[in-house]
C-alpha cells in the first residue's frame, strides 16, 4: 500500500560532474529509490559543475532520507541540501487575521475603534441580536479540540493538535468562506472542556469539535448542545457519517439494493463508528453488526467479524489496518460494497478488495472514492450560519448527505466515483442549501 | 467641548425641487446645526427634482437626529434615507480568517492538512519549543475581556465589547501585523476567567486584558503571569501608563523640570490611575498625591483636590468629567502640565486648561497631544512575540515609554506635540526594538 505523497515531499539540491550526466544520472536514483519526481530545475551548470533542484515525493520521512542517502552513495554526486516542502509550508503557521475594514485615517480609527464603536456596543446592548449582524459572530466558528485522539497520531496533547486545527480552519476558508479559528485546550477534563467552550461561545455562531477521543467526545458535544444557542458538531463523528451515509446511498444505487434490506458490518466503535451507525439507521438500515477491538458490540449476534463478513452486503471500517482478510471479502454477497476507511493504512488492501466487491472505498486521497469530511463540514457551517441555526437535527445530517450524494449525476456515478471531488464548487452551495431548508 | 466626530458621521439622501436652490438649502441647514459636512453628491438632477447624498460628522445620535429634523422642517425638501456611516463599516464584523498556505489542489491539501500535517504534529512532539517555529502562536495574541469596563459603557458584557475587541485586533493587524484575536468572556468571576485564559493559551504568543474591570484585574493579570509562559499585558493599566509616562518625559524638558523633583496629582485609582503611579514611581516620580472618587487615597496627605492642586507641577486624571475648577489650574506652580485624559468628557475643559498650564493633554482625537494607547500596544506585542518573551517587566515598560518620547525630535518637540503621531510608522519598530532589548 505504500505509495508517494505530496505531504512527504522534498526538494533535494545535488551537485554533480557534467560528464556524468548528472540530470540523468539523479532522475535514475531517485525514480529506482521508489520516489516521484514532480520538478527538476537546473540551477547553474557550468563546464565544472551542474547544480540541480530536484523535487519528489516520497513515501514518509524514513523514505525521504533514503533517496538523500542513495543520492550521496553515488561518488560524483553531492547532495548540498534537503528542503523538505511540508515544513516550509507549516514555517510561521498557516492562519492570519485580517481586518476587512479601512484603517488608513484618524477617520477611519474613529468609526472602527473610539468613538464610533460605543454605539455599536449600545446597540448590542438594547438588543442582543445584532450581535450577528453587527459582529464577526455571524461567520465565525471555533475549531475545538484538546489535542487527545489526533489523526493517527493519538494524544497529543494541544499546541502539537494546533496544525492540524490551523489546517482545518484553512479549509473552512477555502471551501466556503467560513472563519474558523483554533481552540486548542490544555486540559483532557470533560468538565472544564465544557465550561471553557461555553465562555468563550459569544464569539461564535458555532462550534466544530475536533480530534477528541470517544467516549469523552459524546458527553462534550451532547452538554454543550445543552448549553448553547449555537450548533454544536463533532466532525470526526457526523463529518464522517454524513460522507459514509452519502458514499452508501450512490453505492447502493449501483447494485441495486436497498437501505432496509442490506446487512452492514461495522469494525469500529470510536466516535466515527458510533456516528455512523446511528446515521445509517436513522436513514432506513436495519441490520447493522458492529465489532469493536474486543469483539461484537451489538446484541443478538455472537461470533467474530468474519463469520459476520459471510454474505454481508456492505463492510465498513473505522478502525484499524488488517482487520478484514481476503476470504472474508470474498465470502460477503454479490454486488458488495467495501469501505476500509482506517487512515492511512485500511482495514484492508483495496486492491485485494476489488478483486471481490463491486465498490471499494477509503480514506486516502491516492485511491479512488475517497471518504474525506472535506466533502461535509464547510457546507455544513456554511448553511449553519446562513440560517443563523442553534441546533444540528439528524433530519440536518441526512440532508447534508443526501446533498452530497446528488452532487454525482447518474451518467458520472459508477464503482470508482460514488462521491464528488473535493473540488467541485457545487459540493459547499448544495449542502448549504439543504442545510439551511432543514434548519 | 461638543465637537463632531466621524465616529458618528451619517449620510443622508434629500430630495428638493431645483427652484428652491437645495445645494445651498441643505449645506445651510446642516452647518446651522452644528455638523461637518464632509461629502456631497448630486445622485440626480431631473427638471423637477435633485436628489442629493450629503455626508457630515455630526456630534453623537441625538445630533444626527437633530440634523434630519432640521431637514425635514423645510417644506421643500424630504429626507429618503439617512445611513449611518459608522454602522455600515461594522455590518457582518470587521475580522476575517485568511489562509497564508495555497489550497488550490489536491497537493496543497495533502501539505496543509493530512497527511502532510502529521509530520508537522510529531516535530512539535518531539520538540515542544518548534510550535512557535511551526505554528500561529508566533504571532498570535489573544484580546481578552469579560465586558466588565467596556470605553466609558462600564458592564456590558462579552457579547456587547466584542465590537471594541475587533477593533482592537484590527489595529495589532494594522500597525504591528499582529494576528489578534477577540476572546469575549461569558463570565465575570475571577477564578474562572484565570483558568479559561489559561487552557486557552497554548495557540498564542501573548495576552492582552482589555476592559476589565478593577479591583478584578489586577488579580487577574498577576496569577495568569503567575501560571502561563507567554507574557500577559493589561492594555487599560501598562498601555496607558506607558503612554503618560512618554508624555510626561517629553512635557518635562518643555519646562525644564525633573521626574524626581515634580508634585503629581493623580485623579482615578482604577486600573489606569494604578498602573501610571506605579510606573511614575518606577521612573523616579516620588511625590504622588492620588485620589479616586472617595477622596484622598495616599498615606500622609489630608485634604481635597484643590487642596492638592495648589502649587502642583503636574495634573493626570484618569477619572470623571469636570473634576477640576479653573481655579485649581489656576493655582498649579509655574510651566504646569495637566493631562485631562477622561473620555469622552475630560476632567477639565482644555481650553480653559490652556490658559494657565504650559502643556495640556487629553485622551481625544480632535485636540492635540492625545494620550492613545495605539502608540504603545502594537509595538509591545511586536516585540514580545518577536522575543519570543515570557514575561514583562517594569524595565520593558519603561524602554517602551522611552522609545515612544524618542519619536519627537527635539526640533519637533512643542506643548502641541508631545507625543508622535498614531501613524508614524517609526513608532511601532522603535518599541518593538526597545522591548526586544528588554526581555
Amino acid at each position: 500500500m505504500a505509495s508517494t505523497s505530496p505531504g512527504y515531499g522534498i526538494t533535494i539540491r545535488v551537485e554533480g560532474s557534467p560528464d556524468l550526466q548528472p540530470v540523468a544520472l539523479i532522475t535514475a536514483t531517485i525514480t529506482g529509490a521508489g520516489a516521484t519526481i514532480t520538478a527538476l530545475d537546473v540551477v547553474e551548470s557550468l563546464l565544472e559543475r551542474v547544480v540541480i533542484d530536484v523535487t519528489c515525493d516520497t513515501i514518509d520521512a524514513d523514505h525521504a532520507q533514503e533517496i538523500n542517502l542513495a543520492l550521496t552513495a553515488h561518488k560524483g554526486l553531492t547532495v548540498r541540501k534537503v528542503s523538505d516542502r511540508t515544513f516550509l509550508l507549516h514555517l510561521g503557521g498557516k492562519l492570519e487575521v485580517q481586518s476587512k475594514v479601512p484603517l488608513k485615517t484618524r477617520d477611519d480609527l474613529s468609526r472602527a475603534y473610539t468613538p464610533g464603536v460605543a454605539r455599536i456596543c449600545q446597540a448590542i446592548v438594547d438588543d442582543p441580536a445584532d450581535v450577528r449582524r453587527l459582529t464577526m459572530k455571524r461567520n465565525t466558528v471555533a475549531v475545538v479540540t484538546d489535542g487527545s485522539a489526533v489523526l493517527g497520531l493519538g494524544n497529543i496533547g494541544p499546541a502539537a493538535a494546533l496544525p492540524v486545527m490551523e489546517g482545518k480552519a484553512a479549509l473552512f476558508k477555502r471551501f466556503a468562506d467560513v472563519d474558523a479559528w483554533p481552540v486548542c485546550l490544555d486540559t483532557q477534563d470533560v468538565d472544564e472542556i465544557v465550561r471553557t467552550v461555553q465562555l468563550i461561545a459569544p464569539v461564535y455562531g458555532g462550534i466544530n469539535l475536533e480530534d477528541i477521543s470517544a467516549p469523552r467526545c459524546f458527553e462534550i458535544e451532547e452538554r454543550l448542545r445543552e448549553l448553547l444557542d449555537i450548533p454544536v458538531f463533532h466532525d470526526d463523528q457526523h463529518g464522517t457519517a454524513i460522507v459514509v451515509l452519502a458514499a452508501l446511498t450512490n453505492s447502493l444505487k449501483l447494485v441495486n439494493k436497498k437501505m432496509n434490506e442490506i446487512t452492514i458490518v461495522m469494525s469500529g466503535a470510536g466516535a466515527a463508528g458510533t456516528a455512523i451507525a446511528r446515521l445509517l439507521s436513522k436513514s432506513g438500515a436495519s441490520k447493522i453488526i458492529a465489532f469493536d477491538k474486543d469483539g461484537c458490540v451489538t446484541a443478538g449476534f455472537s461470533g467474530k467479524i468474519s463469520d459476520a463478513m459471510k454474505g454481508a452486503d456492505v463492510f465498513i471500517g473505522v478502525s484499524a489496518p488488517n482487520v478484514l482478510t481476503e476470504e472474508d471479502v470474498a465470502g460477503m454477497a454479490k454486488g458488495s460494497i467495501v469501505f476500509a476507511l482506517a487512515n492511512p493504512d485500511p482495514e484492508i488492501d483495496p486492491v485485494i478488495a476489488r478483486k471481490y466487491a463491486t465498490v471499494v472505498a477509503t480514506g486516502r486521497s491516492d485511491q479512488p472514492n475517497q471518504i474525506n469530511n472535506v466533502l461535509a463540514f464547510p457546507g455544513i457551517f456554511r448553511g449553519l450560519l446562513d440560517a443563523q441555526a442553534h441546533k444540528i437535527t439528524d433530519e440536518l445530517l441526512i440532508a447534508a448527505a443526501e446533498a452530497i450524494a446528488s452532487c454525482v449525476s447518474e451518467s458520472q456515478l459508477n464503482a470508482s466515483f460514488i462521491v464528488p471531488s473535493v473540488f467541485d464548487s457545487q459540493v459547499v452551495a448544495k449542502v448549504a442549501a439543504a442545510v439551511k431548508k432543514s434548519v
